[in-house]
């Protein structure tokens, strides 16, 4: 059989040969724009022209701070496709994290929205390695900046070459992207994406029973492009043809909204938080969301109250995806297979909140320190995941050798397996509660809390205790109609009947916001710290 | 990213541990019989494990010699598996042809079907290399016969170790399948697969724009096992846990139609004699086939007439895939885009009745010496192909160079691009006829004349002419209905609007029957050799 490589280019030439008048509509601070993959695939070449006259040359890191739109799109193959590597940085890192992260990868280019340059400049004394910004605004004008070397993203594509060739004869193995962990503890952990790993991964994302990509779907990516690829979206778009939706800066649930039902769009993906402020616009502002055909949420496990909501209230197909940083992300989905769809349909609900089955290509097993755990719902382990998507280090990173251990994924999350092999994340290994030498699973309750009416949302934490190690705690916020109106005792009674007795939480505290990481996560460890003196007797 | 290779190991351990339940149903001479995939993988290891007992190693050759069954489907996982090679020989070889690829092959162990046994015994005595034959049969005796070291395939698998583990550390380009072309002249030409070609090449079925091939399907390849991998389908229908029905020995349109109906078969593939003898049973003896969501079809193209009897009378969608041993098989297949779908609507029919395009993961071009020619739908040139599930080479053979150059697979065939980049194969080269310095295409002319409702069968040919080279002379074969009924004259004048005058054949001869290859296309040689001295004047 042919060496032939597994590469990015093929994507965009499929895109640019095969769809030349589909497209792909971004929506930036100057409105709502449209282009052809033809004109983007053009302006892909001449952005790769305009980057290697500014001294990209293979194995170069060009670092991309920005939302989702079709500028970005054009950086997800321009680099990767003249052999240099995207860094896509996360713009909601702390000032530390954003000058550790685009020092430590060496980004020798920093390609930067207009309106986010502020939070460039004022790192921009402590950057070690950029040589020079291109600014990506709808100007043709370098807007007023403290950064030197700056340049005009659309200025330099009027310049570059619309006919530059995208490399056929690299390495499948070159590294193509490279995203960091969104760490709540420590230095964020880079992730480096190969041109193989990312092409399987997209043929994964087209399969019939995962994503299922096709040409006639209307894809928007709600996950910022920074999050781990935008989950795989605009490559896998791009590559099978498919109408791109790319929801730009300031977004909304009003303009999620809008953008579905005047775009029509058919699959879409971002993580929960996401959907609960859809959910709530939906009630409020109703829309024509009937074209969707599968909505996609990820990152943290979505509260089945938010799921049955969706799927009875407003018809929509919802699914869980599960997967990190480190696995591309896709490693499962929460799907139902006919078998199941038959057996258990009034437990469709619940199955669709576990994290589902590994897709094709994924081997994942639970384990203990006795092994591979049984299937049966109940015994916890740690998940570990192997497959030729799934990193196996860190970027120069000493952290490596706790994570990733004899050809194995460690990826610190408990789960547990039914009997069909459907995944269920219990918790995080640091966020499992350990009371008199039994573990409670946090995100079980959380997930209790959040299926009830008057709860928004709600993160359980450990809290040390003197006689049982630790307990419980629910750190809750009420939806604005119940404030006031629903007691901690009436809460409690609610999670009785679901749950043993020594599981229920020591305390119920009410709040008006949970902290988050950058990603719409919930802090814990924040959490943790503000309570850690809670049974602390005065 | 982990270095993991891509092996068929990950199929038939997917199959086993997510969709143990699920069943392959299979009709051997002993009736229909139905097993689970848990069954089924335990058998494969158990057939592995028999297998090495009886000598099979790492890099070794195992031929089939048999139908569509269970038996062996377990022989595509078992002996890749575990390293060797699986040559699926085709079983409507000549005598000499089967002699030359058994030895060419160097096949070691034999596993044939207990009803083809002649066809083996008669040659048996020529076969270089083959140290034993396992003879595949519902009994555990070994039947009569004049193999020596003949061995019972169920009497093995009892004694077979149920536990045998696939392997997981082999390179992903290690050889597992092999097929040999089904040659028109000199000996067959042998092609080797690899686990990574397989692989890929199955992700490429399950892309929701190809044959989509999920969980929820049940797949029936009428295609023969022993015909490029059965184009791929035992594969893709095991990793993705779909229901698969296999049709076993003496198929006729009657049992097809029949397991369509009983097993609510959802996606079928074949050749299109298949579907002309299908769609002639349905109208004899209608049955409910509305579970097909796709009715793949190959090997050679459909006629017209077909397709829209397919479509429109019996509401099946039907698509035409084409691929050829060397490229395992898909390439590209007739699926309406939406742009397409909604701008041609009128022309759908004609769409679906092209090569379609292109799937994602390869590159097709269309050239003459001048090079790629113009997406015009008229400029001929031949289909050249690249990809990682493309040939490189003919196994052991000096005719490679001929076909295999400059890093691609030159197809001798003669094809047209449409603006959409739809290929539509109008020849072979060495069918094409040469009249007067012009090429006429006769699968064109051929098409036309299966689209006429009196014709059953239609082949085109070139006979030497005096004047003009070559002229065009028709074979055709009438429907029942029509025989006697119908002249040469009245089918000219048919043709007469939709070619150019010279393009009309002159002659027309009605046959009984076309000469077929082992695959069921036309044999053009052996009308062109009845036909040579047409023209000649006596």
């Amino acid at each position: 059989m042919m060496n032939t490589p597994l590469l990015l280019s093929s994507m965009i030439e499929r895109a640019e040969q095969y769809f030349p008048g589909k497209q792909v509509i971004s929506r930036t601070l100057g409105g709502i724009q449209r282009f052809t993959y033809k004109e983007i695939a053009e302006r892909t070449r001449r952005l790769a022209s305009a980057l290697e006259k500014l001294g990209m040359q293979k194995g170069d890191k060009v670092g991309t701070f920005a939302w989702n739109h079709h500028r970005h799109l054009e950086a997800y193959f321009a680099v990767p496709c003249r052999g240099a590597l995207l860094h896509m940085v996360n713009i909601r890192l702390s000032p530390e994290h954003l000058v550790y992260v685009i020092n430590h990868a060496e980004d020798k280019i920093l390609l930067v929205d207009e309106d986010l340059l502020p939070l460039i400049e004022r790192i921009q004394e402590q950057l070690e390695t950029v040589e020079c910004y291109v600014i990506m605004s709808d100007q043709k004008e370098v807007p007023n900046t403290t950064l030197p070397n700056a340049f005009s993203y659309e200025a330099l594509l009027d310049v570059g070459d619309p006919t530059m060739p995208f490399l056929h004869d690299l390495d499948e193995n070159t590294p193509a992207g490279m995203c960091y962990t969104s760490a709540t503890t420590g230095m964020p952990k880079g992730v480096i994406y190969t041109h193989r790993s990312l092409v399987l991964h997209t043929l994964s994302l087209g399969l019939a029973d995962s994503f299922g990509i096709r040409e006639e779907d209307v894809i928007m990516p709600v996950v910022p492009m920074f999050h781990v690829n935008a989950w795989g979206m605009p490559y896998a778009g791009t590559w099978f043809g498919a109408t791109q939706v790319y929801p730009g800066p300031g977004l909304s649930p009003a303009v999620i909204a809008q953008l579905i039902e005047e775009e029509k769009v058919t699959v879409t993906a971002g993580v929960p938080t996401i959907w609960l402020g859809l959910l709530k616009e939906l009630e409020e502002n109703p829309r024509d969301v009937s074209s969707i055909r599968g909505l996609v949420s990820g990152g943290s496990a979505a509260p089945k109250g938010m799921i049955r909501a969706f799927i009875e209230k407003h018809q929509i197909p919802f699914y869980q995806g599960y997967g990190m940083t480190e696995t591309s992300p896709l490693v499962s989905l929460s799907k139902l297979t006919t078998t199941r769809a038959e057996k258990e349909k009034d437990q469709a609900i619940d199955i669709i909140a576990t994290q589902g089955l590994v897709v094709p290509g994924l081997e994942v097993r639970v384990v203990n320190e006795d092994g591979d755990v049984p299937r049966d719902s109940k015994t916890m382990g740690e998940l570990i995941i192997r497959g030729p998507w799934i990193a196996d280090s860190y970027y120069r990173d000493d952290r490596s050798k706790n994570t990733f251990k004899d050809g194995w994924l460690y990826t610190g999350d408990i789960a547990v397996q039914d009997e069909h092999g459907y995944i269920q994340i219990t918790d995080r290994t640091k966020d499992l509660i350990k009371s008199g030498g039994e573990w409670i699973s946090s995100v079980n309750l959380e997930n209790a809390l959040m299926s009830h009416e008057a709860i928004f949302e709600a993160a359980v934490i450990a809290v040390p205790h003197e006689k049982w190690q630790e307990r419980p705690v629910a750190c809750i916020v009420l939806k604005d109609a119940y404030k006031q109106k629903i007691t901690k005792e009436e809460i409690i009674d609610y999670l009785k009947p679901q749950f043993a007795k020594w599981w229920l939480p020591d305390e119920i505290i009410f709040m008006d916001e949970i902290p988050k990481t950058s990603v719409g996560k919930f802090l814990k460890r924040e959490l943790r710290e503000q309570l850690k003196d809670f049974f602390v007797k005065p």
